[in-house]
């Protein structure tokens, strides 16, 4: 029995300038496109088996067998895999998945981008990080990003087909350490999924045509800041972007708020360290939970300080992480 | 000594849909037009005097000399009144305003109308209600509305001079009766101004203009609701309309934020209270405190649970009132 197997593990990635809508919801072709570091915590790490005997795909996540929307999901991706290789052969997919939940970071960046990875090693198809990124989008947008360690840019490219649509990496994660902090508030999971958001707000709200005049100039800025590591002009591009984003959502029909009341300690007290004199910046994704950036020499200072907020319940500290590693 | 003497009253008032944003700084000329309703509390009473005999203005705010900058504000004011009378009196203000900053009230739009009103009056200017709205608009844009009694719209008007940019009654405080609730949340005072914040907002914002394209609407959509007293679809437009407002701010350079933690308490608790089934509705107006609107048969349950929160300090209850009272 010939087995055609493959395992890849990814990070998953914190958008600094944030993908906030589609202009083609099968392809995963960005409005816009964004900005973010890779990080060193939070992987998938994905096996893939090709085998002519299997009748059928099967995923398992975490050595159970997944939920059929999650599966589904998967299946999908595995079709746009054996169609680049001309193969039509069942697989069993086996993730493990070490993005907690609770550490308010999307698995679906990590998860897509090992899958997309150890899919095409599995049956040979020799594509370099450019084409699994262009791939990786393919099951989820900011998973093409995952592909590249460090400092990372998506640029939304312009072709119908999305061949121009994938990421490229600024600086390696050795060129520029900072630190960052996932701040987990109290208070509900996320009533609106992200897509969702990201489809009302393209769809509903009078503010995005306001988003996208600016936000490629925001992208412009922060790699201004991150080519020549200028911490604080990356942060203060870095928080406006992020509360631009939730603007945008507050006037889709109906409204999109993410925000708790958590959301709103960490941000003030974000903004009072800073008039301490730490440079300390916030953004936040399409949820409640705050990610912080700091320099690592201010980082113990951020994390004790963060942890005394009575609605912060948990704080993961993170630094820029590597890209698809190849395992066995 | 002939001493020309008049003493007015005028009530606060909530805007449904905001105010946000000058055409004319000087003459107070508004981007777009709003409406509100003005309240049974949170009243300024104003006498004005003026005599031949004084050699200057005084403002006496609750019975002490006021600040230089309210001072001047007044004294401004009072020019403009002069001129309109072609005389060249001084006079002494004294206003007793009982909008306790604690309400989360301005105090501006009560304070402009009742002196407006008996400024003009004492000088025997013999001015129609409309041209007391024009007049009292010169002090503080908000307080045109005041001039009138229950449901009350502001048209913008497009003319260079401001003669066309007043109030006028939708329906008065008998035809309909809902309840106000001013929540007052813990947290610091707002460190941007109204007036610096609308401002900011109109020269950086990306987002102002979708503010200005989607506003007129929600106020031909909130009339309609008012005229047919449908609560329901009142309640949607004017909580929109808030987040709209916001989210403008949101997109300023630098962002303007004004919610803390207790705002989305509020938030959250009137979507929780709403699914319950009780139609309730918030909206929230140039900082953290949060104004509720229910009806007069829900006000109680409301208003207890609103008192449960922790970051909840004080609850104002309001309903519609009058417009300018003229006393003595």
């Amino acid at each position: 029995m010939i087995i055609m197997k493959a395992t890849a593990k990814a990070n998953t990635n914190i958008a600094l300038i944030k993908y906030w809508g589609k202009r083609d919801e099968t392809l995963f072709l960005p409005m816009n496109s964004s900005l973010s570091i890779t990080l060193d915590h939070f992987n998938t790490i994905t096996t893939v088996e090709f085998c002519k005997s299997f009748d059928k795909d099967i995923f398992l996540l975490n050595n159970l067998p997944a939920s059929d929307k999650e599966s589904n999901k998967v299946f999908r991706f595995l079709d746009k895999v054996r169609n680049l290789a001309g193969v039509n052969l069942h697989a069993v997919v086996s993730s493990e998945n070490k993005v907690p939940t609770a550490a308010g970071f999307a698995s679906s960046a990590s998860g897509f981008a090992a899958l997309a990875a150890a899919a095409a090693k599995a049956l040979d198809l020799e594509l370099n990080t450019k084409e699994i990124s262009i791939l990786a989008r393919q099951g989820s947008g900011s998973a093409c990003r995952s592909v590249y360690g460090g400092y990372v840019e998506w640029k939304k490219g312009i072709q119908e087909d999305g061949k121009d649509s994938f990421a490229s990496q600024l600086l390696s994660e050795q060129d520029w350490k900072i630190s960052i902090l996932s701040v987990l508030v109290a208070g509900e999971q996320k009533k609106v999924s992200s897509r969702e958001g990201m489809k009302r707000t393209v769809e509903t709200s009078p503010f995005y045509a306001g988003w996208l005049q600016t936000v490629e100039k925001d992208l412009e800025d922060a790699k201004e800041a991150i080519m020549s590591r200028e911490f604080e002009k990356l942060g203060h591009v870095v928080e406006a972007n992020a509360l631009k984003m939730h603007a945008t959502m507050l006037g889709a029909k109906p409204p999109v708020l993410y925000w708790q009341s958590g959301t709103m300690d960490v941000i003030h007290h974000i903004q009072y360290l800073r008039l301490t004199g730490i440079p300390v910046f916030f953004t936040i994704d399409a949820g409640s939970n705050v990610k912080v950036l700091c320099l690592p020499k201010d980082e113990a200072i951020v994390y004790e300080s963060l942890l005394t907020l009575p609605t912060v319940q948990k704080v993961f500290i993170c630094h820029p992480g590597s890209g698809i590693t190849y395992l066995e």
